[in-house]
């Protein structure tokens, strides 16, 4: 069985949406729908075809004409064969870059809350992997549990099975060991080794919600090294002086700068131009942060770009520092812009040391 | 963190692929890709901005007029932002609705063994569940493990895990209990009921392959109502019909309406012109089966379309019936179409018993 995906969403206006599903989808949409009127697409004219699209786009065309609707704006996410079809049936159509994007900006009490419970099961798993971690004994310079290598699979299968009893799925997350980690976006494969940072990143999403959480520890099992330990604190360093300055109107550009200096002046380098620093040592590689929200990246940006932050916006902040041959640090918390700050959704301690955790 | 999966990719025939990744992406894609060269978009015009696929098309419009390509053939699925940028710097286009579909159908050797691969992880996952269930305890027409209530995210849970151990991710299983399970799409949530149906379809994709496995067993905890057995024999002798037809030159309709033939002569009802058999009881309210690849819903479709088998077409065959307040049984196997016939991929026991499986 696959569970299908496919569906057409019309607005209408003044409050007259209408969402059309696959019949098998139908009994669930009409439940799960937050708002208005749900259609069986064989109620508007669904032909069974070989091409998908091309069916969907009959029924796109069918509704627009049964509405007397001859002109759009459409998201440009809209893959083009819906264009193809719709410009045959001679629909205006106006592609509209800002449609679902600010409106998924500004998070309502309930998306908010959505997020901020996904943050707590995102919590929970990290400590559970971090657990294992903290009780792990050192062999020859690599983990061991209960007789067996602890490696990131089973650390990954902890973690889901975590998420999976709370009604959360992370199926993409990082649980990285050094040196790999030293490419933030290295997920994580193989036994694990001592006296090395291990980063956690896990970013699920809520079954039934649809919501993200986005969460960012690094450990270190056995001894750690002093140039780890000095990554480390200026990684918290710029974190404190990111979420110290972000509230609504201060621009996202303004944030990721303040994180780079930071970590400038503690000798460090960035891809940033302007705080380019250390060009030999351990750098930042990425940005300081995303949106939060249904997907886990979306609008705004922590980044150099202009993106002055508005009160709802809900953002990672996600310093972190890697090394080429050594590894990387990164820590990470997801919380919501509000007029005067930011409240943060996280309350997981930050340590180096799995025991911290317990 | 978050993991992004956008990239461009150019096929400018005979051998001559590119594909442009983000910089974070670069050393990951340069060890995977299979064919052809890849670039960092950095080395390709790529500037920061808050619209990300504005920022991708410039890319694509610089990689072609650097190779002094002017016309080229989209993909329907492309977003229509892309199409627009193209448009506005002169870029013939035409859209190829057959791009791509017809050449991820005939799977290569490496492609069947990734799915076989597949299809044996997600055996042993549902092994895995089905083993809680057979060591289960009833109370009060409900089943208990360990002295807690057994639910559908424990067992969500104990499959994911299993899955991520040996590097598959599960994301979107099914395990659902009776009677909601008459909805063929129901996840399941929740305590789970004994003296009836339980169905567990699981299809994982493979964290470093990329491919799918697809598998679907139903297993009762307890006695077994007649009307349920007789529903799933009928089930059983739907897939053995539609698996003895099966090979490459065979229409994929004909597949399915063998599969209908055999529900209706037993007194069910299907959703298929022609074979609407009984309207009051149980239905097959779903096509027979699918295409799986890297998506678990490709081509071939084996439903009431004309879609001719070829060998290399990997699909699911998957006959259930479903009644509203009373739930739905559900078998299904994925393997390969040959020329003289199918190669099943799927060798775990086919019962109602959970503890045939142990």
């Amino acid at each position: 069985m696959a569970l299908s995906a496919a569906l057409l969403f019309f607005d209408f206006g003044a409050n007259d949406k209408l969402l059309v599903v696959p019949e098998l989808e139908f009994e669930r949409a009409k439940v799960e729908a937050r708002s208005g009127k749900v259609l069986d697409r064989r109620e508007v004219g669904w032909v069974e075809s070989k091409d998908g699209m091309a069916a969907w786009s009959a029924v796109a065309v069918h509704v627009l004409r049964q509405r007397g609707v001859s002109a759009v704006r459409i998201s440009p996410h809209l893959p083009v064969a819906y264009y193809e079809a719709l410009q045959k049936a001679d629909v205006a159509m106006e592609i509209d870059h800002e449609l679902f994007r600010e409106r998924r900006r500004r998070k309502s009490r309930e998306e908010a809350s959505f997020i901020h419970a996904a943050q707590h099961a995102t919590e929970s798993a990290c400590a559970e992997v971090i657990a294992h971690l903290a009780v792990s004994e050192i062999k020859d310079g690599l983990l061991w549990l209960d007789g067996r290598p602890l490696t990131s699979q089973r650390l990954m299968a902890r973690a889901e099975a975590a998420l999976a009893e709370i009604g959360y799925t992370g199926s993409q997350l990082i649980i990285a060991g050094s040196p790999e980690n030293a490419l933030p976006h290295y997920r994580g494969e193989g036994h694990l080794r001592a006296h090395a940072p291990i980063i956690i990143d896990i970013f699920p999403r809520g079954m039934t919600s649809g919501y993200r959480g986005d969460l960012t520890r690094t450990v270190v099992v056995g001894e750690v090294l002093d140039q780890v330990r000095a990554m480390w604190e200026a990684s918290l360093a710029a974190m404190d002086a990111a979420l110290a300055l972000i509230k609504a109107g201060v621009n996202g550009r303004d944030v990721h700068l303040a994180a780079c200096k930071v970590l400038v002046e503690r000798g460090y380098g960035t891809y940033t131009k302007g705080f380019e620093g250390n060009l030999e040592g351990p750098r930042m590689t990425h940005s300081l942060g995303h949106g939060v929200g249904l997907d886990v990246h979306e609008a705004p940006s922590l980044r150099d770009l202009d993106y002055p932050l508005v009160a709802g916006d809900v953002v990672t902040v996600e310093p972190g520092l890697y090394l080429a041959g050594l590894g990387g640090v990164r820590v990470e918390d997801t919380g919501i812009v509000t007029a005067d700050g930011f409240h943060n959704f996280t309350t997981l301690p930050k340590s180096l040391d799995p025991k911290a955790y317990l």
